[in-house]
């Protein structure tokens, strides 16, 4: 009883103290339990260029970020360092099961990161990662500077390099906080 | 410091085990965290019936469970008393901010619960509730049973009385344990 009590504390603390992991090359490993991580929202065929057209089966994304970064984001309207996204890519399904129109989501398309590092990472500190779409790469690199992450989420993002307009219950928070960039 | 350490031990305590509270009366409280609990799944239009039809802005759900019912499905592919669900039904929002296209979570229309409780509940233990859409209401009393939910969901679910055919991260659970229902 005694030891059930304490694994169960201490399964909390790591759970809620999940930080970003990296390789002694500077990788960063894939975290496992993302799916357990906070829920921030998910979007169907977000495109974003002006040439972008409707597609007839649209992607999902949905976003999870790490607890520890949301609760100092609860607190201040900011990210620390430490701070990790992940972005999660879907296929959308359509009349599966009892379901008739509209789209739910199926198998992964891909898995890309952010991680908020102003020690490890050059320019404001935020790095990206793409993990592939098939569940099979454990460790990922920074992308290079010069992929476009980097400039889109630095000119776009409303709280620092992050799409917080784009995130229901963040957005009031970055606004209540005065961190909120319109 | 000490203070500090059992505080945050406390709260990863009280966080893992959320369960569903009810009133005097019997009512279940508005869980204000639910936003915090695993994440399952998003749909956009998701429409049920034989003339249902495409709507220009349909709505988004996503379905959230409290981590203590999920921690056991991950052990035993099944829902224990005590699991509570929460169905939140949010507009879609196109072409905002650098958007395009595609459709991102706007305004809350509606937040819906199931809870199960085979010692509360008359038939096989799930109850269904209505938060409305105002996020005013702070508690609510189980729907009558002549209410569609309950036909449906002990119909159609494929795990108990819940849609896991819709939770790309819970189907393969449910498969592996055997007890999903085609």
């Amino acid at each position: 009883m005694f030891f059930a009590f304490r694994t169960t504390l201490l399964a909390s603390l790591l759970f809620a103290g999940a930080m970003p992991e990296y390789t002694e090359s500077g990788a960063v490993r894939f975290p496992a339990d993302y799916r357990e991580w906070v829920f921030l929202s998910s979007g169907l065929g977000m495109t974003y260029g002006p040439t972008a057209q409707a597609s007839s089966s649209p992607l999902f994304d949905s976003v999870f970020v790490n607890p520890a970064a949301w609760a100092e984001f609860k607190k201040s309207g900011k990210w620390p360092d430490g701070t990790m996204f992940i972005l999660e890519v879907r296929r959308s399904v359509s009349e599966g099961s009892i379901n008739r129109g509209g789209h739910f989501q199926g198998e992964i398309a891909g898995i890309e990161a952010s991680v908020k590092d102003t020690k490890r990472f050059p320019g404001n500190g935020w790095a990206y990662f793409s993990f592939g779409g098939k569940g099979t790469v454990t460790e990922a690199s920074p992308l290079s500077t010069k992929s476009s992450c980097y400039g889109c989420h630095s000119a776009n993002g409303a709280v620092d390099n992050t799409f917080v307009q784009f995130y229901p219950t963040a957005m009031p928070i970055a606004r209540a906080k005065g961190t909120f960039r319109p």
